[in-house]
C-alpha cells in the first residue's frame, strides 16, 4: 500500500491511504490518525489500512478524493529518529576527492551513517528555504526505509524483517558550511537543513522484484532546472544494503518505531548515468579538468526527484522543490478579469 | 513546576505534575496526555499545568499520590531531537587530549554541537544496558534545555524566549568506539548508546537565581558506586550559554517544539570539582602520570547524577542507572518466610 500525510494545520497530519496510481486517496482516519500512530502499532493497523488500499485500488472505497502532492507534508513530519548511511561509496569518494579529504578503507568495509534533524521535515512540495544563496546549496537524492521497532544488537536478516516502508528523500546540503563543520570532527550540523521526502511512503510488497537483497533496483531521476542530471540505479554500487544499514544503526540501542533511515546520496559508478547532487558533478569536473565549473543552486532553482516503475509509472510521486530566500513571499496570482455581478 | 512522565506501558507514558519537593504527584491526563503534547500547545497548556501545580503544591489537588522516579520514563520518553553542545570547552580539550586529537581555536568561538538518538530515550532508573563492557562505558552528566518551537535564525535572546524545561541527562558513551568513528570524520553515532534523563523537567522559574544569563548556576553532582566524584558548578566555565547554543542549532533550520539541546559534559577548570565523566579523568591522570588509571564502568556498577537546590533539595531527582549486559535479568527476590494460610 501507498501511505500520505495530509496537511490538515496540525504538526503530525492526518494519514490517508493513496492509490497504487497516485490518482486517488482516502482519509485513514477511521484507523490511525497519523503515520506515527500507525507505525507504533503497526501489526494491529497495517492489515486495516490494507484493507482500505485494496478498495481503493479496486474503486471500491468511499468517500475518496483527488490526491494532491500539494497537499501532502513529509509521510512522517517530524520523526524520531532520521540517520543516513553512505551506502554508495563511490559518492563519498568523489565528494571527499573536491575538498582533498582521505577516504579511509574502512569506508568500503563498514557504513558510515550520521544523524540528520528529524523535527521539521519537509513537504515534497516545499519550498528549500536558505537565508544564504552563498552557502552552497545542494540537492541529494536518496532512497530511505521507515523501521518498525529493532532490537539492540539484531542481525541484517532480523532488522531487514522490520522494514516498513520506503520513501526518497532530498536531503539538502549546504556544501560551503561543509569544510568549517567537519574540520570540527563531529560531523554536519548547520549545514544539514531540513530534508523533504516524496509524497508517498509505501510498503515493500508495492515494489515486487525491484525491491530485492534490501536494495531498490531502480532509477532515482533528478530532474534541475527542468533538466534530467541523474538517474542512476539505486540498486548498483550500494556497497551496503538496507538491512546492514539497520544492522550498524542498532548495534548499541535500538531503533524504535517510525526511525528513518537513508541510503546516503545514490550513485553509480558509470558517470554516463548522471548525478545525484552537484557536489559530484562538481567533482568530476574537477577531476576531469581541474576545476568545477557548475554552480550550486541559485534562488529560484528547482529540483525534481522520482522513481518510475517499469512501466513508467510514478512509484513515489515527485519531490519538487524550489529554493528560495528566507522570507520570501510568492507573488499574488494574476487579479480575475471576471467581477462577481 | 515539575513535569514528569509516568510509565504506563504506552510509548510516551503518561503526564503528571510533580510537587516542588518531589514527594506528591498528580496524573495531569485532564490537561494534557503526554509531555510532547503538552510542548505542542505549550501557550494554552501551560496554564493549565501551573494551575494544578499551583494545586498541588498548596496541598489542595484531588486524587495525588506519592510520587516515585522508579516510575518514571524520561520526561520525553523519545523526542523529535536531542542535540548535544560541547559548551564546557575544558572538558572538550582535556578528552581530545587523551586521544591526542588536536583542539580547533574555533572551539572557543563557536559552539560544536553533535544530534543524539532521540527515538530511545531512558528514564531515570533504567539501566544502562550495553553488549561488550570491554566498549569503555563512560557515563557524561549534563544539562539539557526543551525548546518550543524556534525560528530559523533566532538570535540568542530570541531563542531564549523558547526555553520551557530543563533537565539532567546522563548522555552516555562508549570511550572506546570512539576513536574508529571519529576518523571517518562524520561524528558518534555507535559510540553514543541510549541517554537517560531525570525524574522531572523543571520551567526555568523553578530555578530562581539559580537560572540567570542562560546558565544553570548549581553544582552537578556525579556519584559512582556510591562515591562522590564530580560537583562542578554547571554555571562555571559554561563558554556558551544555552541560549547561544540554541540559536547555532537554529542558523540553518527552524527547532520545533519538543527540541532537547544539551550543554555537554559539564566541567569545570578547577580541578577539585571532580569530573563528570570518566575520560576527564583519565585525561588528567594521563596530563599528570603519563597514562590513566581510573577504569571505565563495569557492569553492576551504579552512578548517580543529581542538582540541588542551596537548601539541599533535590530539585530535578536523581538518575540513578546501572550498567548490565545485554539480556540481564535482576535475580528474584528471596521469598518470603510468610506463607498465606
Amino acid at each position: 500500500m501507498k501511505l500520505a500525510t495530509l496537511n490538515d494545520g496540525t504538526r503530525d497530519g492526518q494519514l490517508a491511504v493513496v492509490a497504487r496510481d497516485l490518482k486517488t486517496a482516502v482519509v485513514a482516519d477511521g484507523i490511525a490518525p497519523t503515520l506515527q500512530r500507525a507505525l507504533d502499532d503497526w501489526a494491529f493497523i497495517a492489515p486495516q489500512l490494507d484493507q482500505l488500499s485494496r478498495q481503493l485500488n479496486d474503486g471500491k472505497a468511499r468517500r475518496t478524493f483527488e490526491f494532491e502532492p500539494r497537499r501532502c507534508m513529509a509521510p512522517l513530519p517530524r520523526a524520531f529518529q532520521w540517520a543516513d548511511g553512505s551506502a554508495y561509496v563511490n559518492h563519498v569518494e568523489l565528494v571527499r576527492k573536491t575538498r582533498n579529504a582521505e577516504l579511509p578503507a574502512s569506508f568500503w568495509q563498514e557504513p558510515l551513517m550520521v544523524r540528520g534533524g528529524s523535527d521539521d521535515l519537509l513537504g515534497p512540495l516545499d519550498d528549500i528555504v536558505v537565508a544564504d544563496e552563498a552557502w552552497g546549496i545542494d540537492f541529494e537524492a536518496k532512497v530511505a526505509v521507515v523501521t518498525d521497532d529493532v532490537p539492540m544488537g539484531a542481525t541484517p536478516d532480523e532488522a531487514f524483517g522490520q522494514i516498513r516502508l520506503l520513501m526518497l528523500a532530498n536531503d539538502v546540503s549546504l556544501r560551503n558550511l561543509v569544510p568549517d563543520e567537519l574540520a570540527k570532527g563531529f560531523g554536519f550540523f548547520q549545514s544539514k537543513p531540513a530534508t523533504s521526502f516524496s509524497p508517498v511512503a509505501v510498503t515493500p510488497d508495492e515494489l515486487g522484484d525491484a525491491w530485492r537483497d534490501a536494495k531498490l533496483h531502480l532509477p532515482l531521476r533528478s530532474t534541475w532546472n527542468g533538466r534530467l542530471v541523474g538517474q542512476p540505479n539505486a540498486g548498483v554500487d550500494m556497497v551496503f544494503n538496507f538491512a546492514q544499514l539497520l544492522a550498524h544503526a542498532a548495534r548499541t540501542r535500538r531503533l524504535r518505531a517510525g526511525s528513518i533511515v537513508g541510503s546516503g546520496t545514490v550513485s553509480n559508478q558509470n558517470v554516463k548515468k548522471g548525478y545525484s547532487c552537484i557536489a559530484e558533478k562538481r567533482s568530476l569536473e574537477t577531476i576531469a579538468d581541474g576545476k568545477s565549473v557548475t554552480s550550486f543552486m541559485a534562488y529560484g532553482d528547482t529540483i525534481r526527484i522520482e522513481m518510475l516503475d517499469g512501466d513508467g509509472k510514478s512509484l513515489f510521486g515527485a519531490i519538487e522543490q524550489t529554493v528560495r530566500p528566507t522570507g520570501y513571499v510568492p507573488p499574488a496570482p494574476p487579479v480575475s478579469a471576471e467581477k462577481p455581478e
